[in-house]
């Protein structure tokens, strides 16, 4: 089904109505609606399954790879999984409402910030038929409407999706056009989507480079940028080095394929000769390969999947089991290597001094910067925000995870009792 | 003197290297290099006198308004009280490197987010000279380099405030390029500015609603969009009338040309008849006209300055003194009509109603939100910010009075002892 360039407007403005009413929509209205939307993923795991198989088929004849494949593929257990993350957003406080920061005046008047709903977000994204379950929920929680367009890969499976959403609202007595799922197979629609500024008060792209430069390039209305992580892990002359090697092979290899993912490590000369040929061990242990400069080359020479880097090896974004290795002479060394290859996304210091850890965290310009700690930590649910809607690599509204109060924004409030200002 | 485009970039790269030093600037250097600036206002007042005296008589010349050559203008008294507001924004609290929402996750670590300087921020105005220094102290404070573009108006002035401000940071051991001033006139400098996405992080345009347009359109980074207001007041069925009316004639006319004035009042058809007659006399003892509907004109027709509004008088900022005026059947009624008209920056209700208030407070979407209060408090040092940069109407990042705070951004924070992620 194609839909032309005014369909979509009315589906963006049919968000915009159902927006005022989630806007004031109660707890209890909204929590309901997720419970129902956990309930029917699991009661209509049929008819999502079913539609799913329709996707993953047409895309196993389109020749689609066997990572996106998996990335698409729903199974009872993925389901399950979903609906208990939505069942998580339901149990996390309501964020809409919450007074923050207030204060009394001198003249007596109590000023401060009320967290409110962002109003129509609209979200891009790829072939993960979970991710319209991630953002739905999380919209509807931080009372906004949502305007959905996954990849055209999962388009039968979010339809299905779309079905159980609509129903759940509907029985909960929320606004039916709080979720709007775009059904146009056209890349135009995307392009439409990004000039309905009037209608949609922020846009979220998901998935790869070239979708995310599009929106950011395109878009009208703000963008959260997020997803592409070039992260560091600098280990230092005093850090403990059984940790060190412990977090480098877990931000390396829990999952190689996420943003979080170490991409380069960096070591202090001082400790370069006892901490590589460990560390080295253990991640050829995992089948990681590491590109390692002169220096470190040098120490871990003949040893399996250990090659000279490049230039080009730094400030690269792996998304497989390769790390580049950067020696350097010092502190300072290392956070000017970080400033300069890093994308802002995650980036971690190991080491036992005080003073060097503070420093690293006031220092590292960063989304998301750790000491003694993996970058994979880097996600809403293990930061208990709940779900995330992305991990943004920007600096404006909001860097991180983004999760509940991140996709609110805040209205000043006064309570005033006659105050006038005087001249 | 016309600077090229490569020019400015220099002076954009210039601020970007001078940000990072600025980053971790002590609150020491930073307020020693902001007391150094105010002394220097007033040490060098004549100097910047006498370069104001050549913008002013150069605008004269060339037929700018008296109310534009009013802002334009600096004497030893507006001197004095910049100075003073600069003094302000150094016994401010430093935003930069607080940690706040910190929590201890299950697992032990410690997670939460840091405040941290923007980087580059950007400003383009007008003929204020003052706005200036407004900026720079901000910025510096707040952590961040800037580039400034002010009015070509105000050209001189704002070099020789350039150069008072260049003294303090020397003297201060400040990074010396964290206040760049541009120094062309042409126009074609702010377009390129806008494309000046590698080195600035932010920009900020204050003052007419085309130059905002203009920036907006334009810019490849984000931008603080704020400065319009069309801005109402509800007078509820169970208002205090006495406040009411001096709530309304203060937020209309203790100053009529700024964004915060009233531009339309709103009256609850119970109390039209009692309250109509006595604010119109007291505004009108103020030269207030009023552009009235159906039902008010009904009750006010034949007094002075009284007229019939049209549909262009609502959702309209007057920037003047006059006020168009509403009668309506029910609170509801009222916040359809301001969901309707306003621009989002500063609406009040007035009202003894308790419920009423907090329903007010919730459901109407606008930078700041008023109960019995005049919204002519909207404003950074009114709120205990001390200067403002911008008075934001958006939603993205910042909302309202722009101080301190809002030009930060934050980053995550996480204190780890060898944490690694289960699978």
């Amino acid at each position: 089904m194609t839909i032309t360039a005014s369909e979509i407007e009315l589906k963006a403005q049919a968000a915009k109505r159902a927006a005022r009413r989630m806007a004031t929509a109660s707890s209890e209205v909204k929590n309901a609606a997720l419970n129902l939307l956990a309930e029917g993923l699991v009661a209509r795991e049929d008819e999502i399954l079913a539609a799913n198989a329709r996707d993953v088929e047409a895309s196993q004849a389109n020749g689609l790879s066997p990572a996106k494949l998996d990335r698409l593929t729903l199974t009872p257990e993925r389901l399950a999984a979903i609906a208990k993350d939505v069942r998580n957003v339901a149990m996390l406080a309501d964020p809409v409402g919450e007074m923050i920061e207030m204060r009394r005046l001198p003249n007596g008047m109590q000023v401060g910030k009320m967290r409110v709903p962002f109003g129509v977000i609209g979200a891009v994204y790829e072939n993960r038929p979970n991710v319209t379950v991630d953002i739905a929920s999380l919209c509807l929680k931080a009372g906004s409407a949502c305007i959905l367009r996954g990849g055209k890969e999962a388009l039968q499976s979010n339809l299905a999706i779309g079905e159980v959403i609509a129903s759940a609202l509907a029985d909960a007595g929320a606004p039916e056009g709080a979720v709007q799922i775009v059904e146009s197979n056209d890349r135009a629609v995307v392009a439409e989507l990004l000039q309905l500024k009037e209608y949609i008060d922020l846009v979220v792209p998901r998935g790869g480079e070239e979708l995310i430069r599009f929106v950011e390039k395109n878009a009208t209305m703000p963008v959260l940028i997020g997803g592409i992580g070039v992260c560091h892990t600098y280990v230092d002359r005093e850090a403990d080095l059984g940790k060190a090697r412990d977090i480098v092979v877990n931000a390396k290899t829990r999952r190689y394929s996420i943003c979080n993912a170490l991409d380069t490590m960096i070591v202090h000369a001082d400790v370069a000769r006892a901490f590589l040929p460990e560390v080295q061990k253990a991640l050829a242990a995992k089948d990681c390969e590491l590109r390692c400069d002169d220096r470190s080359f040098e120490i871990l020479e003949g040893r399996g999947g250990v090659t000279r880097a490049s230039d080009d090896d730094y400030g690269k974004e792996w998304l497989a089991l390769i790390a580049s290795v950067k020696v350097v002479d010092s502190y300072d060394d290392a956070v000017d290597f970080i400033y300069r290859y890093s994308s802002g996304h995650s980036d971690a210091i190991v080491t036992e001094n005080y003073t060097t850890a503070m420093r690293f965290l006031r220092e590292v310009d960063t989304a998301v910067c750790y000491v003694n700690a993996s970058t994979q930590f880097t996600d809403g649910a293990q930061f208990g925000m709940g779900a995330e809607i992305i991990d943004a690599t920007q600096k404006f509204h909001a860097r991180g995870p983004v999760g509940l109060r991140e996709i609110c924004t805040y209205k000043w409030i006064v309570f005033g009792d006659g105050h006038t200002r005087p001249a």
